[in-house]
């Protein structure tokens, strides 16, 4: 507990811990208050992360490395899951998917052009394992397409009916988590020696004791859930409020909180001048909500949704992920980067925030 | 003779090599049982297709290395011409024009993916070499532009009628055999040296004698152009007796029966770590058939077929065609291998031909 | 004087200078005959273009580095912004729009393909920094998917109406304009020395002096600018008794002539065995069009157009400007060359080419 305590004194990020008991008593006294209520649930939700993301690390130190990988690689995106979950049981289908696409774009572009940004205001030129990158972009790559190629091949012909999407989105995410599977023993197992220097856990940093990391984990996971039941349930009116379409909701506003652990982590990294770690937290991060979070959220929608998620996305979405893949992997291919390349990536980011927030309503 | 008797009993696939006279038997006896023909046919094209590309290579190793390469190189992807062919002159466009494009993803993502995972199961890292890998991925890439460009330009625009699409793939298929043959030039004599390390030629097994090499080279053409006349009259009846899409066929099964022969020979190089020579026969085997196979067939088509056939593919099509040049680029850019790449190429192939067997029938 | 006269006598292209007075009498005397003029200014535009070019590195040397470095990048293009204006006030949108995109496509596949064929006929395999072409290539993929962006996500989804589309490119021209002048921070500031290499200055000329510079600098952009406004007038009557289609005029001929200056620095730099020279004026160029050229020509459509423009290409526009940049970046991706890249390069070009010229006249 007195680790816990002294890491909550440490970080300022935490002391917004706050908010959750604030946002719970919110709800109660203040039910219709949609606007206010999203930003206390925002602001509760962001700290919880932290404390999942650090929860989760201690967790994986404590269990042995190959157990430990397991883990951080599964529980990774455990926030972005939870939300997406709490918008699946609400039926918000056009929600959890732009959720699913914005993660991918929001870790890519932002989360790498932040890292490379600040990295290279601090440092000249950063070198990073250019090798290791391009596997890494390689994997992410192949997982995208894979996510997108319902949408592509049926949006190429739009007489495919629903009944062909619905077969092939749960083939699709059969394959995908199959993949996922093997990708897993390949990091983990075959090929450790690949990703050495991509791993989560920081080395300043000393775990948590096993008990206190496992107690967070549980209790922090049901807060976070609550919290989601809190911020799903307003965003949409809150959007409303603020003047941000649906389409700019699910892609920015949701991908942001929900990554906002994993964006300090490699921010934090990149000021040290540890690249590969910032790399590997974004691309890696990207490529598991192909692979993992979006099948099984499409599986979860046949046991907790109103009625069956397909894979298929709306073209600007396409658009947006495939994009936002290629950019990354031609930046991170030569291994070396500088402030600009960050704001490059942010520059494609930003259009893509503007053209969302800028878009008809109807759309998405 | 003895040579020829010789292989055969050395390598298990030239067995099937009974199923010719088998099929030939059939078609007399057996008019009407489409599916049975379909699978004796594909059964009999491929043991030919083995010898078919063992007597092109014992050519070109007694005739020199200049017309030996040019040989190798223009007969490399006989079978998928011979079969085509045969498509061309009963009128099937979808067929052939799906056979092209099924052929460059087969050769891409099958073959170079099959390649690394048995490669990679047995050598825990294979490296290449990164240059030539990349030229031949950017040679690939631009082949397939290239042969993408009608449909990219007049897809953007549906007004662009039929006419346009006529001289338009005629001037483009004409381009196309002047770049390839530009092509022959450089890589067999101005810059061989760039491409030494991608010969067909396997150094474990002796060439044949001449005459043996060019009687089995003519002999075999003739038939398996007799048997891709039956495999071709069968495939679409056979389809629908399979629950086949027309589009499941002639990408992936038409592909899988022409590209057969290369293929042993690229899983055959990976397993012996000469995984140089596996890029070099998928990446080159894939840039033929889009610089030389595709326009000579639109060429024939106007002495040939019941109409001319223009060069554009259903958008479905174009999207696989491009992922997978780009997968294979992004892939190969790395110089060097593990299982779990070939798992992630294998994935994306299955997931094309998955959608495309659920793809209702209409389409194509 | 006698510097700009030993100029003259020394380079055989400015010789067309004596087309200059003659286009200005033609237009005086055959006010109808576009076709001529057409061609008179053409004739007229590129040694103005070449003299343009050399009067600002004269300038731009005897400046220092920094504001060197500026005007060199800045007027880098001038030959091509003084004809999209010329468009611009007359109104032809289509004209202009088609300009950039052409501009983009030229300057990469042309510009770099006629480099790399008459470099690598001349020297066997040509080297080039492979760390900055990539930064070089980067950057120009993130330029030209930023310039795409309303095109892209628009297109995916019809219902966007116009009004959006007008805050979206003004929002947009503004940040890219941003982006260009952090950019040029970047390489003429914090990190000259990774551009080092590709500063357009010969080595092998003497700059002019100061005063004859910047006097040939303000009277030629004078003449460049009342000859553009003959060539607009008579580009698209011309393009009718040639048989040109618009979108073939504004895509190639306008950048043809546009480009003339650069692409004979490219060509000799190739020549030189200077490849990153060529690399480096082509990519630095296209990047600089879609960076600044483009949203400067939106921004100051409000001012000197009928109407506002927005930067909204056609679809055709929009899948050639992505095709040119993905390949020059798999191109430019193994840091060597031969005269084969050249003539791959130059194929996609001439299939463009081809493909505009045959289009028919209503699209674009």
């Amino acid at each position: 507990m007195n680790a816990l305590l002294k890491e909550i004194r440490h970080n300022p990020l935490l002391w917004l811990l706050a908010f959750v008991p604030v946002v719970f008593v919110a709800q109660q006294l203040m039910h219709g208050q949609h606007t206010l209520l999203f930003v206390l649930s925002v602001l509760a939700i962001v700290p919880l992360a932290v404390l999942l993301s650090h929860a989760t690390e201690s967790v994986a130190a404590k269990t042995g490395d190959t157990v430990g990988g397991l883990l951080n690689a599964t529980l990774g995106n455990l926030t972005e899951l939870i939300i997406a979950l709490a918008a699946l049981r609400a039926g918000q289908y056009a929600l959890v998917k732009a959720s699913i696409a914005g993660a991918i774009v929001t870790n890519t572009l932002f989360m790498l052009g932040v890292s490379f940004l600040l990295g290279g205001l601090k440092h000249h030129v950063q070198e990073y394992n250019r090798g290791s990158a391009r596997l890494q972009a390689g994997l992410l790559f192949v997982a995208v397409i894979a996510l997108l190629v319902p949408s592509a091949v049926s949006e190429a012909d739009l007489a495919a009916g629903s009944a062909f999407a619905g077969t092939l989105s749960v083939s699709l995410c059969l394959l995908l988590i199959a993949a996922y599977g093997l990708g897993l023993l390949f990091s983990l197992k075959t090929h450790r020696d690949f990703f050495g220097s991509a791993e989560h856990a920081d080395a300043g940093e000393a775990p948590w004791p096993l008990g206190l990391a496992l107690a967070t984990l549980a209790g922090v996971t049901v807060l976070v859930a609550l919290v989601s039941e809190i911020f799903v349930e307003s965003v949409q009116h809150a959007a409303v409020a603020f003047g941000m379409t649906p389409a700019f909701v699910g892609f920015i506003v949701v991908a942001m909180v929900g990554g906002a652990a994993e964006m300090t982590s490699a921010i934090s990294g990149a000021r040290k001048n540890r690249l590969d770690l910032s790399v590997g937290i974004a691309l890696g991060s990207a490529a598991q909500i192909a692979l993992f979070v979006a099948p099984v959220l499409v599986l979860l929608s046949y046991v907790l949704g109103p009625t069956p998620m397909d894979l298929h996305f709306w073209p600007g979405a396409v658009v947006m992920m495939l994009i936002a893949t290629m950019t990354v992997s031609l930046v991170t291919n030569s291994g070396r980067s500088a402030w600009f390349v960050g704001v490059l990536l942010l520059l494609v980011y930003l259009i893509f925030a503007m053209t969302l927030y800028l878009l008809p309503p109807r759309v998405q």
